[in-house]
């Protein structure tokens, strides 16, 4: 194998499948890169073996030329160093194999020499074969991963709620995440051919939104046994999916709430920022929310050791009891609203130990779920 | 105590005090900041009783209004809480103590009550009495911190080299820094009254370059029973020395060198930054530099199970022996070229096994040692 390559190029491809690789292994080759040179591309993979990363180096971007093959072949090599080695190279890389799989990288007058693998021992990508395919805009994407992974589970006792859930039924994409506190929902109309739902660790999902995160462009999934595989022009992203039964959410949203405010998000958000200092020294982060003289909210927060912290916000619009008063995580309502993009959001009450609904205004397809503290 | 305060230049003087008070105690009061609020100005004190920060706010700053005492006083209040709660106030903030030492801090419709602490309980300052003094402009005090900082000891075997070492001698100011592996030492003419050498603790220094980092200025120094101040128009730092004696480091310095040589300086900090890479996981972190041809210098660095990297770079002047191989520290090498600001620096050789000497051409007010390393 022999190939001469642009720098920079080559130091983004590594990076980028580097994602997928794992930090520290028990075997040495899962904390690697494998490297296929074909006639017409290059082609990098990344894998800790349940979830890989390939990209695609073509001949040449935009019109320039950035890899030259001499010799296909095909080799494994540390990622850890190949990137370190290559980050700092000062010009064009050249490549070569040899018959004892040390790798030669030569740039300039630096030559370094690394020991390969070889690559029949590196985990292999899953097959896509296609039939059950659909296309998604990846800003759309992005932004439906953002608004959900970060309420699903972070301990592992129940494995299927560290993931995110993704149901495709009837033209309809709907991503949930829950970590038995708290929960949020979005759902997009789109055309597809699959039927199901999948489960897909929230890790993966995380690398995913970093790789996609320019918003071009459309991304394709496919669903094969056991993975998931997201696919832009050139790099895609293979994930395993988590075994189980995901629980099925729609029974927790109440048709009636008693109280229903309107508040404006940015301000409501810094509020919640502010009466959380106190609450996170307490236990549940709790923060009190209470209605007052029929159109104001009352932020607040205390430690009996250190002090308290009181503010009143203004309702923009308030529906049904003006009676109320309730404790929640002030951690759980940072994230939520954070997630939130619009001016203005709604939040529905039932009474102090049911759950509160949070939803943008003039936004149906985003609802959240927060259950209040006890705190007695 | 009462006053009203912008909240941004509130916030600034919080987090510079904040630098010298401790994150963890035993004595809760010494995770506080003392505030003093006099007629015509409010003056913030941090301390972990060895080390303090004092800034004062004067009433108006570049003829704007900042200030305005109330009622004068004096308080200690947990620094995390109020740095924390300042941060995320929206305007002009006002304060109020009453005679519970309870600290009111009120902005907007944002109240908050902290706790207070008695001041008397507060370490006291040292006073300043002005008679041992030397003025030095701010961008050469950092300058000499930055070039010396670095080569003290890690380890607190030897309390005396975890210091930088300052030596005033016949209007010569002299800062060194040794772990007995390698040593820097950096010279200034200054007019000054004070003899002496004193050793100031380096985490102290650290800060002290982050507060005057602007360059502006002059800091006054002055020393008192076993502190040292540095002061500029409105910020004092009080470090406390390190007692004992500092080691003589004249002797160390060889009167001749077999060979010298003189290399670009970023050429020859990038060539080692890639060697650096295996010999960082190689045991001291060992670099070979070998005189190859009478005029290159070949740097290298291996490790048995991962490989190799080599490189040649061209001397540009070269005197004395053309014979040499020697193994130092890579991370004591790069240290020593990133703080070298010269273009060209030259390196002095006496043997495998003797230290070289490494100056900035053209400048010879800045020297370091490195001990090499046996490979064998």
């Amino acid at each position: 194998m022999e190939f001469k390559i642009n720098n920079e190029c080559f130091y983004k491809a590594i990076t980028e499948v580097n994602k997928a690789v794992s930090r520290k292994s028990p075997l040495p080759i899962l904390e690697c890169i494998k490297i296929v040179a074909n006639s017409e591309c290059l082609i990098l993979v990344g894998s800790n073996a349940d979830f890989f990363i390939e990209k695609v180096i073509p001949l040449f971007i935009n019109g320039v030329k950035v890899l030259e093959v001499i010799n296909t072949g095909c080799i494994v090599i540390s990622a850890k160093y190949l990137g370190e080695i290559v980050k700092k190279l000062p010009q064009d890389i050249f490549v070569k194999v040899n018959e004892q799989q040390i790798v030669t990288i030569r740039s300039g007058e630096v030559s370094t020499n690394l020991k390969g693998f070889n690559s029949k021992e590196y985990p292999r990508l899953p097959h896509i074969d296609g039939t059950k395919h659909l296309e998604i805009p990846s800003i759309e994407l992005n932004e439906m991963i953002k608004q959900t992974i970060f309420a699903v589970s972070k301990s592992g006792t129940r494995p299927v709620l560290t993931g995110v859930n993704m149901l495709f039924d009837k033209n309809r994409f709907t991503c949930v995440a829950t970590n038995s506190h708290r929960l949020a929902l979005r759902e997009l109309a789109i055309e597809s051919n699959i039927n199901g739902s999948f489960i897909v660790p929230s890790a993966n999902l995380n690398e995913l939104s970093k790789l996609f995160n320019n918003g071009l462009g459309m991304i394709h999934i496919y669903l094969i046994e056991s993975y998931i595989v997201f696919k832009s022009n050139n790099i895609s992203l293979f994930s395993r999916l988590i075994e189980g039964n995901y629980p099925n959410v729609s029974g927790l949203f109440s048709a009636h709430y008693k109280t229903g405010i309107i508040l404006d998000t940015i301000q409501f958000l810094q509020g919640i920022d502010r009466a959380y200092l106190f609450a996170s020294e307490w236990r549940n982060n709790n923060v009190q929310l209470e209605i007052k003289d029929g159109n104001k909210i009352q932020i607040s927060s205390n430690s009996l050791e250190i002090g308290e912290i009181v503010e009143t916000q203004t309702i923009k619009k308030i529906v049904g009891e003006t009676d109320l008063s309730i404790s929640l995580d002030g951690n759980f309502l940072l994230d939520a609203l954070k997630a939130v993009k619009e001016k203005e959001v709604k939040l529905s009450f039932s009474g102090p130990m049911r759950p509160v609904l949070i939803e943008p205004l003039e936004n149906p397809s985003y609802i959240q779920l927060i259950s209040p503290v006890r705190t007695y």
